[in-house]
């Protein structure tokens, strides 16, 4: 159900032909209303793909009644021409229901610098419409993936509104966002700017925090619709509270199934002077290689967590830093403590813990090891 | 020769057990005047080795009469007991050359996080000692080697002086400096301070933009020693120039021999507002992972490269970037130019080049590409 469970939406994923394998490939979710505010963010790469472009002008006003997502081409550095075929899909859809052009955020994943074909999308646009049903939830969530090997839904129910939530990606997971389209629904009434402030706030601590590769996507986007259909309104803390919930769940999701990977890491760094110190340490950690590899294959090289804490601005005497994995302390003041070898990382869940002992403020940044399958799966792949 | 090219060294390379398979594994180099100018650059990791902790005190006055270097242990991360080690083996050296501890440059390498045995390497420091002869210098090269495949050595000539060099490195060879240790030597009459401005800038420009996988060491030390024994000075012009071919040359051995790698990709920016704009464009694309994946798989995936630029704060325009792959613009105005299926990623050498159009400046940064064995060496080789 996830998207369509809260009142007021409707959604359907179809089969348009961009995917050579026949899987669906075309989403559409709509919001019936009878409100239509909304909340997104996107990539903060600088160069975005057109669906981006034209869906940061439609969220502006803060209206959003529809989004169309494809996978099966991104979109991306294709020009002009690529922009009017996201341009077209909007007014496809904004005529099939009845509403403007510009209130339809699009979304696209799949190869880039490839352009899609126009026609494909628009029949595809038109067959999604005619599918629309409240009950699309899962099949809109199927025809968005792409390498990802399962679809990804959350529900969150509150107090007589709930919040539903979808998502593709598997790679490309990266620092402000994930190469990821997201979207979010929900039937309580919340008026655009108070989803703007609990949607920054969510994804600040949830996606903005999942580095799997360091790599930052073009096409991300993650829309939040309300459509007040409960007509409950919730306090601000308890929604933003759910939505929070809603969003690390998927981020979990998006994490436990990245490409090739073996392992999700979670490192949490401690005691930083600030909550940005210790975002810059684990991001740190997350991008080293060495230390992903070491994971892959198994061996607690806590020496590697180090050699990249010192990459870092952050406040910390670099002769007094502890490192644990897994709850054991291999590593005191600098130097070794617990034999490494108790270090059991055969399961899929890795904890790293640093203690920076240098402030009040704490932070986790999640990733995954370095596999071959992650080699073989981006050296074949073309994205 | 190399090292030992220039007139007034000495220098050997011996086995003192530190490797578990009996290779040489400890090199000392002894310059016998009559200067003793020298020059030196380490690390930029916050967390630095006992031996660069010491060594950097050992430069200030600009006098270094010896430079001793191990294999076999990088002896960082090893606390007070460590930082006594390294001290102890200054004080051998400096003893058995009837020199000041001081004098004395110590440089480690190998595995980190692990206590070296100190009777072997003062053993060992006694026996290169004795080893120390005028043309030691392939011997010293060799000693130092961890999973170098080949010792690096080079040579470059003035008018009656020249430059010697060896080094070692083949993973972690990042930002600031590799996991490389160089040894630098002249017979020109060039003063400390004089030394000190020319290896900075040969460096700037050499060492500091190889970035074979982004993670930066914590031992890294070039050291320049000048004995003078030429009697001849060289204009600081004259100079500066040896000392960067020397440096470029030695930064090209290392980057050809890292681990596990398919490929030596040169990635440069032109046209960019200024030289740091180049260089921050130039890493970002090194440090791709699903770039570097991609010249593995022979896939001349531009789209990646734009991806990579995106995400950096230099100048240009995110809808005209040039980009050519082995010399065929496959990316026009951030749009797909040339048939990617026409570029040859067969060979080794991969060349990839960014019109910013930004500006007069440019600059060229090396990476390798991500291939299986660099996993697989990094999963199973702890360092």
């Amino acid at each position: 159900m996830s998207i369509t469970n809260p009142q007021g939406f409707r959604a359907a994923g179809v089969a348009a032909g961009l995917k050579s394998t026949g899987a669906k490939d075309i989403a559409l979710v709509v919001n019936d209303g009878p409100q239509f505010d909304s909340a997104s963010v996107f990539t903060a790469n600088r160069c975005k793909a057109n669906p981006v472009l034209w869906s940061q002008e439609a969220v502006k006003d803060g209206i959003v009644k529809a989004v169309f997502l494809n996978s099966g081409g991104a979109n991306c550095y294709t020009g002009a021409d690529g922009f009017q075929t996201t341009h077209a899909v909007a007014e496809t859809v904004g005529a099939a229901l009845g509403i403007g052009a510009i209130d339809v955020v699009v979304c696209s994943t799949g190869l880039i610098g490839l352009t899609n074909d126009r026609a494909q999308l628009l029949a595809g646009a038109q067959a999604a419409y005619d599918a629309l049903a409240a009950d699309g939830g899962a099949e809109a969530a199927q025809a968005i993936m792409t390498t990802d090997s399962v679809s990804k839904q959350v529900v969150v129910e509150g107090a007589g509104w709930s919040i539903g939530g979808m998502a593709k990606g598997a790679g490309m997971l990266a620092p402000q966002l994930a190469t990821m389209l997201v979207v979010l629904t929900t039937d309580a009434v919340v008026p655009a700017a108070d989803l703007d402030t609990a949607l920054r706030a969510a994804t600040r601590i949830s996606f903005d925090r999942l580095d799997s590769d360091g790599c930052m996507s073009t096409n991300d986007t993650v829309t939040l619709l309300a459509s007040g259909a409960s007509g409950i309104t919730p306090s601000p803390a308890d929604f933003t509270a759910a939505l929070t919930q809603a969003c690390t769940d998927l981020a979990m999701q998006l994490l436990a199934d990245a490409e090739g990977a073996d392992h999700e890491i979670a490192i949490t760094v401690l005691n930083a002077a600030t909550e940005d110190d210790a975002v810059e340490v684990g991001r740190s950690v997350a991008r080293s290689n060495l230390f992903k590899a070491a994971v892959f294959g198994k061996d607690p090289n806590w020496g590697r967590v180090l050699a990249s804490i010192g990459t870092t601005s952050a406040q910390f005497d670099p002769a007094d830093l502890d490192v644990a994995m897994n709850g054991v302390w291999v590593c005191k003041q600098s130097t070794p403590h617990a034999d490494p070898a108790t270090v059991d990382l055969d399961p899929r869940e890795v904890s790293v813990t640093i203690d920076l002992k240098a402030g009040p403020e704490r932070a986790t940044v999640w990733t995954n090891d370095l596999t071959h399958a992650y080699v073989h799966e981006n050296s074949a792949y073309s994205s």
